[in-house]
């Protein structure tokens, strides 16, 4: 049998390494000769920089340790295709390096940008009546793309956020009579799947947030300074949620909120933080209370050592499903999540049209978020629940995760 | 025998209620009868809000959950009691509570400013010839108590740093070509071992921050500029690590400083972000790099997921030396962590005078700060390193860890 390459590409999640494994461990077993990583996504593979996987995943040490590492083992690039109608120059050199290596099938790990790669690649590649196979793995914190029941590296991400809300709440009540507002930002430009995590911190030993607003749902500073208001009355502490993405009616995003003196310090300079950090200086004026605004960072797509075992375990069935298709010859596709059944949780994987996929983003339905636009509903929490259930345990030395890296 | 009371204030760790369940377990081994806890710390107790913590440990369960949850259980306070020279009425008040409910041994736990409340209660203790005892338990993520090698909590935060650093790596690297500057602010106003914590990410596969400022010594913007220029021009991507309280010769902190258009956005308005923040903007404007700044807030403190072990045996540990003392008789002392050997690790509990502990600090020893001023050295990871060994793996239900909450 022939080769098979590899890339990943776009954002890092923390089990993006999980779906390369699966897609090894497929390859290998599927009869593959040589299974070749690309380092740097479509970017290097047109610098020729491939790596032969065997020489990385000897023993079941090393695999092992690749999948509880984060971020991309590979490399990643943020590269776009540009249309073959109007050049193929690159289409052609990709397809002279697909030779060369003898490279039967082609799988990209990555979201809507990398599937876009994928639809370009198997549709030139039909054009010119070639056998090379083009299937795309899914991979993004976001959870944004369509045609799959949720995507690996959401679990993981929601795990940490799940349990990072949980955690700061324990330490935001210790103070009695000390009004405060904390505001937690969390990924998601335009889906909020993320911030909707925070709520599954909530259970018989925590309340979880106060309020949760996500970017499905136009931010309204007035409803907000209600919202803040009306929990202030009962309790000392305010939790809040928002997606970076949070914005007005008219499209403006809270930190270029310029009205009513929104966020100005004593000298009238206007504030360059974030959404949190806006929200916060807006309820110190507000309310006079003490903000702390935190920001989960690149913390909520990296932090391998909480990751869902759940999703890990999609994560690399969903690219040994990939390798497989291309393998079989089917080329255009990506790997894609089916629910099954919801109690008890079954998942299993398929495959769908990859021209359905690119390009699109798939954001939280309106039934998922409360009627006052501050926080999810019960189907949420039943969408998610299973999706963050189970640990992968870092290997652990010296005190920190282990991690496999390439150089 | 009589009764106790216990205790917690200040800022929250991760393994605060390890000490709590040290002093308990004790107490309740050496014939205790009961065993209060205060809510709020000294503040609650002044309002006679005590429980009785047989209710909440009944069980194995409750016993394993209170270990590995974070933040203090029974709620904390800052509150400074008056000198009693001065002022003796709240002290009168303390004395009589103690009698209406027949405490014998008084256990803080707590940080520089826990062990003046336990050394001026031991005085006026001393003073009016009561029997009661006072004696503290050592509690502060910052590492900075006096008369003891390292604190209970530190451990714990270090290893959330380290790992956390370790996980910003293996993110920050992914994209090749792309110079950045990443600044992760780690708290810590006056001392850095917080800080210098991130350099245990260092390894076989990772080479840790490329940068780390601690507070100790002061900080030179031109130094700054300098070393982040030559680490540029040999890599893409330069993690710095700086302590929330660097500051320049002068005193100034970094959010502060105003020279030379150090921080303001293109419509020439300062800045009001935090060091990294600041930072970031400095880099961005020096460099045209890309930048991210990341605060590990109090994330760091409440981490327990990622908990050390050998950081909650020895807040329990210390914990159990406290009432131990107590009850023998002792007061005006705090427990403290001795290091008999490094290699292996062996680290015993003793008692030290808590008058040279209130309201002292102590700082990261320049022997473990590299000449340049601009990293740790060898002689702090030896330090360090024994101190976040182990995991404390935390209950899991739902896919987050489980807390045991009082209220």
């Amino acid at each position: 049998m022939a080769n098979v390459v590899v890339g990943q590409s776009g954002g890092p999640s923390s089990v993006i390494n999980n779906s390369l494994a699966g897609v090894y461990k497929r390859a290998k077993i599927l009869g593959a000769d040589k299974v070749y990583g690309m380092r740097y996504g479509i970017q290097g593979f047109l610098e020729e920089r491939l790596v032969d996987l065997d020489e990385y995943l000897k023993d079941d040490r090393s695999f092992n340790l690749l999948r509880t590492t984060p971020s991309s083992f590979l490399g990643s690039c943020r590269y776009k295709l540009p249309d073959f109608e109007i050049s193929d120059a690159v289409y052609k050199r990709i397809f002279q390096i697909l030779a060369k290596y003898q490279i039967e099938a082609f799988i990209y790990i990555g979201g809507n940008d990398s599937m876009d790669t994928i639809r370009k690649l198997a549709d030139y590649g039909q054009k010119i009546g070639s056998s090379v196979t083009f299937v795309g793995a899914p991979k993004t914190i976001d959870d944004d793309l369509m045609e799959t029941d949720h995507t690996p590296g959401y679990g993981s991400a929601a795990k940490y956020i799940a349990t990072t809300t949980k955690e700061v709440i324990r330490d935001m009540v210790v103070y009695e009579h000390k009004p405060s507002v904390f505001v937690m930002e969390i990924m998601g430009r335009n889906a909020g799947w993320l911030t909707a995590a925070s709520a599954l911190s909530r259970g018989d030993n925590c309340v979880g947030p106060d309020l949760i607003y996500l970017p499905e749902v136009n931010f309204d500073l007035a409803n907000f300074r209600a919202d803040v208001e009306k929990i202030l009355k009962r309790k000392d502490c305010v939790l809040v949620a928002v997606s970076e993405g949070i914005h007005t009616a008219d499209g403006t995003f809270i930190p270029e909120l310029q009205g009513a003196d929104l966020a100005v310090d004593s000298f009238g300079h206007k504030a360059m933080g974030g959404t949190a950090e806006v929200l916060c200086k807006f309820c110190e004026k507000e309310f006079g209370v003490k903000t702390r605004s935190l920001e989960l960072s690149v913390m909520q797509r990296c932090g391998a050592h909480i990751a869902s075992r759940t999703d890990a375990e999609e994560a690399f069935a969903s690219g040994a499903a990939a390798v497989e298709a291309a393998l079989r010859g089917q080329t255009g596709l990506m790997a894609t999540l089916v629910r099954e059944s919801n109690d008890p949780y079954v998942c299993s994987v398929s495959l769908a049209d990859v021209h359905k996929i690119s390009n699109a983003e798939r954001k939280v339905p309106r039934s998922m978020i409360n009627e006052a636009g501050n926080d999810v509903t019960d189907e949420f929490i039943s969408y998610a629940r299973p999706l963050i259930m189970g640990e992968l345990q870092p290997i652990m030395k010296d005190g920190i995760p282990e991690h496999l890296v390439l150089d």
